[in-house]
């Protein structure tokens, strides 16, 4: 199986379906191909969200605003998985988390001397690399003559919060399609409060473990499905009601 | 095949296909994952009418606007057809013409005690469920220890028109990306007209069997591939042209 | 493999890959179903330049502002591929392009007495042709009861650019997801510009070979992954930096 991933809307995608397709059988499932554009860390947190959901699989993810610069291209051995993409960072964070272990990320370079094309690296570049390792596997890597070991890559870390006795200092980290703000602090923070309200940047918020537990268009602070405490609205988008967008901090007090 | 369908919006329902992957081989097809937010009545439109295209599979369809509550998890067998979702009603029209009649409907309820995301039950409740009705197929469902007959299940009712000798009155039940308004008056009425005209909310508008009868940007009233009367403009969008919008009530007269 | 593309937007494709999955086991890959509402042209354009990346299959694609009138629906033979779709034009460059000369280009005009509905050929015309051609091969489409060679068909051409010794007159063809506006002027033209710069409408604009070659925000000429000058800008949209719109005429001077 051979995932995809990208920030390049439609059509495009495509032409790496068909780079594929015409050099493997594997299966293939679209993750998004509607990152934001050029937003490494947002392609980044979902891809960790996301990917340890699948079975071992090669992870093509290009999220790439260096394309035809002298980035690397990478591509990753992470457990029983791969990755493949630019050397920027976005295919780190959910190595490490498809890996276990950081001893088990393994990053090698992609070399190629194909006159490809300077700007689409993800039709003529990551494409055929994903489908050539998917056909050896992922224990061949090291046997394919066009991966070398690579030296270094570049890692890419998300802002981490300051957690305090009275609260918790952090940051919106992405807001998904339905408009929750997932912020960057881990949900365990929520656990046991005792009167189930927690102060968002001043202002008291219940805290619910679903949506439906507040009325229709009121705010609440749950634990979202990744873990993180997330800013949300039953039925309605929270980053409106919170006025709040990704990269904007947050404080919560208990 | 396992269909799924969502209002999910990106990347979540990767998340879901993550799930089954790990559990199945089943091939997936996505059905939609745009469906309006939390809409319940227009998801359930929409799947009576595209679900019975599909050969005997797997429906997995998330609208969920009460995840978390204690609102049912099921599976409904119809036919050769199985579906999966909450008890909100999303699943019962599609069911029941999957089925042909009532009496090929049976509904099982979900039993689940893994500490399951409170907000994320497609992921963790639905698609493995639906990855494990695939696997044991249609017929096996009264023999999954995960599945309990359901004593009763949530119906989901579409408004009906009225038909009078004079016209029809009736409503708009969804407008789909054309921007054609489809009603809920059945295409029959419009059948053997004489002049070839009706009046929508008192305009006369021609009574066409496709969009280019008329010119671009005129509108039209039509039967629509779905069976119901429509009110179209073509090659713009009918819900503009006619002021129109999904709830809306509109009378047709002869 | 089927491969699928439209204007349709969501959910109708559904209803044509269940189509499709109710007649043969095809794998199904969407190339993209938001072209531009009835833009022949541009559906034309990007079938052209992203169908040469698949292996053989049958290519079905419907942008259809004809639908239900007399144009035909065809089946064109092109090289080891098949295409399917409104007799347009709109499949008519991409069967050039995969058959490498037109004299491999075959047409077929699909015959059905189904009554069809009027709206809707691509679920129920065009899908099961797919089907049916993907079921016997390319090769057995001459031996298809339901296929008739066609005497003539609708071709589709794209402006041609004018070039001469002190630049080149051209048009925008299309703007892609990334706002970059592509030209129908040949990449070529730009090959040994002595110092770099071109004038675009008579501003010096800098010729590049990679986006990221100029600061972000910056605008650049540069030859897209499709071998055409392509005006774009680094990390944000040319269309908008160089007010220009599928259509519009463009002169660039060296």
């Amino acid at each position: 199986m051979i995932t995809l991933s990208s920030d390049f809307g439609s059509p495009y995608p495509a032409a790496m379906k068909g780079a594929i397709a015409s050099r493997c059988d594997a299966r293939m499932v679209d993750v998004a191909h509607d990152f934001p554009r050029q937003d490494t860390r947002t392609a980044a947190f979902w891809l960790r969200e996301v990917l340890p959901y699948f079975p071992p699989a090669v992870h093509l993810a290009v999220v790439d605003p260096g394309v035809g610069t002298d980035r690397a291209a990478i591509a990753v051995r992470a457990g029983d998985h791969a990755l493949v993409g630019p050397d920027n960072g976005v295919l780190i964070p959910a190595a490490r988390r498809l890996a276990d272990r950081d001893t088990d990320v393994e990053a090698f370079e992609i070399e190629t001397d194909d006159p490809a094309s300077a700007t689409f690296h993800g039709r003529d570049v990551f494409a055929p690399a994903a489908a050539e390792i998917h056909a050896i596997g992922v224990d061949g890597m090291n046997d394919l003559s066009t991966l070398a070991p690579a030296a270094d890559y570049a890692d890419l870390a998300f802002p981490r919060p300051d957690i305090d006795p009275d609260g918790a200092s952090g940051e919106v980290l992405v807001v998904d399609d339905f408009g929750n703000a997932i912020t960057n602090v881990p949900g365990e923070v929520l656990e046991g409060r005792p009167d189930g309200t927690v102060a968002v940047d001043g202002e008291p918020v219940p805290v619910e473990s679903t949506y439906a537990a507040v009325p229709v268009g009121e705010r609440l602070v749950t634990v979202g499905s990744h873990g993180n405490v997330e800013l949300a609205v039953n039925q309605e988008r929270g980053e409106d009601a919170f006025g709040i967008a990704t990269g904007d901090s947050v404080r919560l007090d208990w």
